[in-house]
């Protein structure tokens, strides 16, 4: 048995996405569900039909509220510390796709705490970076009417009475076993999870009514919610659904989950078209054989090859990427044929979200809720 | 030999105040040092010359900067919880001659939080006192010109950040031995003392160069500023100077800590002329004997008798006091009477402090920094 671990800060080994529904007490997104939030969305996100979203919490209590016309907000986020890369993405583009289908308005905090209090980083540079990254967020596409960005440094006057709130509730005993802290942890750890459960209250607080928040982020994430659930009947707010995708590999294998602080590992939205076309040659794990003649005969396996699986959350036509892992499986494909797909693939949208990104400069006032 | 503890948040046991010394690690206040500031305020006040005030840490510092000229800061705070009383003022009265003799700024923190993190308060109590508590901090009569009031619920936007900066500097190892804390302490008492770091670097970061700030307060608070001393440094922020007083014994006797939680044990700046007397004519320890006979024959002991002890923090004129304390000592003067002088002289105070304190309400924005 391979043995892993998942945190919001750090995952270790390889990755059992079955194991981790046991592990984190969370649901898995089951057809009948998928059916119910297609009623709403018409059809279905393909990054939902594929599975990358594979579990949820309290994903029907957001539906029934969507039902009787109750307004829902979405939230979401990014703890800045470097270039966003496409794994970071993921749950953006489905909460942007969220936002869309549902007329949803979403909250979007940058804890810009958060990776100097866990990681070897300064405030001036997480400062930095969510200024950097709060362009890649705009240029996806949200709506700038519906859209709110804040950074946690400058909505604390809005945050912290609420976050000491959720303190109150929440042990050292608790912090230690929910999130694995020792006596070398600071304590601004131990408080940072009550920063990330605010924006789950925030819904509430803004309509003056007990308002359902839906939460897309990576299952890593679920753990503060977890705890947010616990607290929220407590304070008169209703406990936040997650809806939970699996890590976006990074080019060396499947499994883990990229990093942003190797640089090889991914492919950031700032990149040119030739570090893309570098890094996917030079580093995408292929499933491919040794040899022309090898992979002819056998085929490659799509499952754990990096560039059809990256395929398989930018790629939205199911018949092309079928027809994609058939002609790879026969061996008809070759590796440098299919990553020459993906390259292209990301290329086009890079170039796209590139334009978007320089426009997005100016329109930054425009969803920031700056206090 | 008598057990005490002494922690912000708890005082048990009879404190013996020279053990302090040597258990907080602080300094003692000495007629050199006292000497030092007497040269910058002209007079010495009668609470350091009687040692209400008895001990500091780099109160040097502070001498220091003001030889050379160079601007100071003070800072004192208040965490609402229930009415003021009179123990409470006590700094507060020395950071107001503090404030006219050195011509300095004051930032006057109201940790809003705080007491809903450590005490049995919902956060709508501890808003409510602190509005309540903010007309007697103005009404005492800082500067207007030179004194900030915020609440941490309000100006987090401004200090979280520089509260996490302190935290991550502060690990659960050393907030619990510092502190006490142990696994069912709450993850917000844990980063609180983050908050109240902060208006210690906030002098430097208003000047944009490292400003010292000296801090008036009860001797039990210099635990958190031990705290602050140590990360300064490292931020670049001058270790900041206490300078701290003993506790305003409750009525019931000598030795603890005033509690604003029971209401016999405190007299209340918006308690009536009627309140004050019989608080003190019921409840005030006397040092007195039992019988008039017995007095006048081997007289009082001022120094156990609570109406004198806290007539040594309000009658400013020593001759005066001296004069009472041997007449009671002789047996001259009966314990009747000396709780008559000083239900004489807190009323004269109260009710101009409650004069000022209705017209503290129309002056109350001129004194907040709310964001």
């Amino acid at each position: 048995m391979a043995e892993f671990k998942v945190t919001p800060w750090d995952v270790e080994g390889t990755v059992d996405y079955d194991k981790l529904i046991a592990q984190f007490g969370i649901k898995r997104l089951d057809d009948s569900l998928i059916g119910k939030l297609g009623k709403h969305t018409k059809d279905v996100h393909y990054l939902i039909r594929r599975r990358a979203f594979y579990a949820h919490m309290y994903l029907e209590n957001v539906l029934a509220d969507v039902d009787r016309g109750k307004k829902i907000y979405l939230y979401t986020g990014r703890a800045p510390s470097g270039p966003v890369h496409l794994g970071h993405i993921i749950p953006w583009m489905l909460t942007k796709w969220l936002q869309e289908r549902l007329g949803a308005p979403l909250l979007f905090q940058i804890p810009d705490e958060e990776k100097f209090l866990f990681k070897d980083i300064t405030m001036e540079e997480t400062g930095k970076w969510a200024k950097d990254n709060i362009l890649d967020i705009i240029a996806l596409g949200f709506d700038e009417k519906k859209t709110k960005i804040f950074l946690d440094t400058e909505y604390a006057g809005h945050m912290y009475k609420h976050a000491c709130m959720a303190a109150k509730r929440i042990t050292l005993s608790t912090a230690k076993s929910v999130f694995g802290f020792d006596n070398s942890s600071n304590v601004g750890q131990l408080f940072y999870t009550c920063m990330q459960s605010v924006p789950a209250f925030l819904p509430s607080i803004i309509e003056g009514e007990p308002t359902q928040c839906l939460i897309p982020c990576a299952v890593d994430q679920d753990v503060h919610f977890r705890v947010t659930r616990d607290i929220a009947p407590h304070l008169g707010y209703p406990k936040p659904s997650t809806l939970l995708c699996k890590f976006f590999p990074p080019l060396q294998g499947i499994g883990g989950k990229m990093s942003a602080s190797r640089e090889d590992t991914a492919v950031y939205l700032t990149d040119t078209q030739k570090d893309v076309e570098k890094k996917i040659r030079k580093y995408a794990f292929s499933g491919g054989k040794d040899s022309v003649e090898e992979h002819r005969r056998l085929g490659g396996n799509p499952d754990i090859d990096v560039s059809f699986v990256w395929l398989t959350f930018f790629e939205e036509d199911d018949k092309k990427l079928e027809k994609i892992r058939d002609e790879y499986k026969s061996g008809k494909m070759l590796s440098g044929e299919l990553k020459q797909i993906l390259i292209d693939k990301l290329n086009v949208f890079l170039a796209d979200h590139q334009k978007k990104r320089e426009k997005a400069k100016d329109r930054v006032e425009k969803f920031m809720m700056r206090d």
